[in-house]
């Protein structure tokens, strides 16, 4: 009765399970895997939403790539970064995976092939999938830093390589693709015909210092393939519940790209009314949210350096961070002498959830990934019970 | 670089550059294809947005299917048409397109095969291509009335035949699929495992008498299918800008089709937390607008019938309109003795705005749609003009 693409598999996972029923006993979970602002303690203004009232939104002037006004507002967010953007060349959706979703469809016929790195979040599996596209990674190496492997991404394209995903920063590696990277990969994919896809969800939240155009939006940058850039306000705003994202298509054949996307979206029509009346208020208050998330991240951060030196000196050692240069993640190494997952099982009975590094693709052992959104309390509360956990483990 | 599913036919049909031309000077047009309620002089109340302000909405509790106080107020709505729906039967969507993508993504892989009534609406080659679906056509027959040739259908389906689409009423026909019909549609999917999705947005707009049974939901039926019926707030409560509409599955296999749907929903998140608020709202408050809208869709209906009668009285008698049993629109016979576009064109000249039967995918010339929504002013002006179009050209 049912599709292929659909045959998912269900069956919850072992440690989903074992947090399920942690809370129905009413035990305390210390969530270092946070990623929902609006539950993470900060202050929102109780007028938020009030431009969702606006009663002119009574009148319903369907315009498939959103409303001019909406998309002047995205256009001035681009120029704040120096970036020139025309609001032809953008289209709104109510989420970057409707964005992907579209995008998908516009590069794609079944069985083509979209790269994408690895590590990475583990949402482009379903979506490639609902699609009816083949996924396959795009490995990036760690030394002092992550890279794309740019060889072994030319050794892997095919002719049925249509396009290449790219988050910036990355998650949960938290690393950007920088300059001279980008040169190297528009190269590879102006000789094999391939798109980007570059998400930029989280381009906001820089940590690292350095080069600024090791860190700008792929929109100020002129590699010569055509770009989509992606993103939306729920990391930009802190707003994840009012779905609104968008594509900004740029590069060669970008206006042959937008009117098929325009096509696609005039198909769906799903961004509603009130939101795009609301987007030009919510982007223009968006310090109010970003700056409490950029403290949050960078005290967090500095908690578990502290955390992680003080347990170095206590002749432990047990664990680093790797090197994070943005977004709300960061990697840490451990002893990789059991599977990951069996780690963060023995974590969550300590009361402390974590990612382990296979949930994102992480080939090997020896990663857990944690969310530097918490509050402060609980998070240097479940980075402490996290090293003594390890030092219990394997310090003798 | 682009996808064959994305190579539309993207130019401008001639009616649309006759209508934007006509427009660009500033001529004016009765428009009979009016399909916008929120364009068609109806007194929306001011504060029938201000749901959407709600501060709750702050709080971000995704769901994949959507709130369950939201999927409980669709649960009420159809209990007060005698249907009983479980709130676990439901996912909400941010538009019936985007429902339609869901249930082709459960029910199909690419090449698999959807049938659909025709005439219909054409959204669902856009939809299906979209999906890498193949739309095939179940055709209707008109014989004091509208029905499904159902010998035909059955012949025309093959082991790629995966789901049927009913609208129900249909749209432009106006016509309900009657209780021993879908009888009948029943026992043809049950034998060829084809599922059935039924388009109900018109549901409640109900223009016959007779039997209720044959108006009724197929949710209040048993046929032995697996059924997924779709709806929204754009029709239901006049409200197409707000983007809320749902799938209810109902039938053998409900429950594993909606573990399937909730993977895909889960993977898109489209619906925003402030609507899914609001739509309890929304749907107690139906009757402030169904009743408005029907008292036009009535009004404008008599018009049409006075008009024709003293249009036949005078001797002329070259248009008579099909039995319609609900919906907004009414399909007009006219005589066919050239394109039905070329007439449309010729209307347009005049002022009148209608759609050609083709645009619905009537098979041959000799039909014009109207939608019966226009104010009823602009609406018997638009029928006396193009009654007059038709006895000049007609009548020596």
């Amino acid at each position: 009765m049912f599709s292929k693409r659909t045959e998912w598999d269900t069956d919850e996972s072992e440690m989903a399970q074992a947090y399920r029923e942690r809370r129905a006993q009413g035990l305390p979970v210390m969530d270092l895997t946070a990623s929902n602002p609006t539950r993470a303690g900060f202050a929102y203004a109780e007028d938020l939403l009030a431009p969702l009232a606006d009663a002119r939104a009574l009148d319903y002037d369907p315009n498939p790539k959103g409303s001019v006004a909406a998309r002047e507002a995205v256009c001035r967010y681009y120029a704040e970064l120096g970036a020139e953007v025309d609001a032809e060349q953008v289209v709104l959706t109510t989420s970057t995976s409707e964005a992907y979703s579209y995008l998908f469809k516009l590069l794609c016929d079944p069985g083509d092939v979209v790269l994408a790195q690895q590590p990475s979040y583990p949402l482009f599996d379903f979506l490639a999938r609902a699609e009816c596209v083949e996924l396959e990674a795009a490995p990036l190496v760690y030394d002092f830093g992550w890279q794309l492997d740019v060889a072994e991404l030319e050794r892997r394209i095919t002719p049925r390589t249509k396009a290449l995903v790219l988050v910036h920063p990355n998650n949960p590696t938290g690393h950007f693709t920088k300059g001279a990277e980008a040169e190297e990969i528009g190269r590879v994919c102006r000789e094999h015909g391939v798109a980007l896809i570059v998400d930029e969800v989280f381009l906001d939240y820089a940590l690292m210092s350095g080069d600024e155009q090791d860190r700008e939006t792929f929109l100020k940058r002129d590699i010569g393939v055509p770009v989509f850039v992606v993103s939306g306000i729920s990391k930009i705003c802190g707003l994840p519940q009012v779905k609104a994202a968008w594509i900004v298509a740029d590069g060669p054949g970008w206006r042959e790209a937008m009117a098929r996307l325009e096509v696609v979206a005039d198909t769906f029509l799903s961004m509603n009314a009130p939101v795009q009346r609301a987007l030009p208020v919510w982007l223009e208050r968006r310090e109010e949210m970003q700056g409490q998330i950029r403290e949050r991240v960078v005290g967090n951060l500095a908690e578990l350096d502290l955390q992680i030196a003080a347990s170095a000196a206590r002749g432990e050692g047990l664990v680093s961070r790797l090197a994070v240069e943005g977004g709300w993640y960061v990697v840490l190494r451990i002893p990789a002498t059991q599977l990951d997952e069996v780690t963060a099982l023995e974590l969550l009975d300590c009361g402390v959830w974590v990612h382990p590094g296979h949930f994102f693709g992480m080939a090997e052992s020896g990663w857990l990934v944690v969310s530097l959104l918490a509050p402060l309390q609980e998070f240097a509360a479940g980075i402490t019970e996290l090293l003594s956990y390890l030092s219990g483990r394997y310090t003798v």
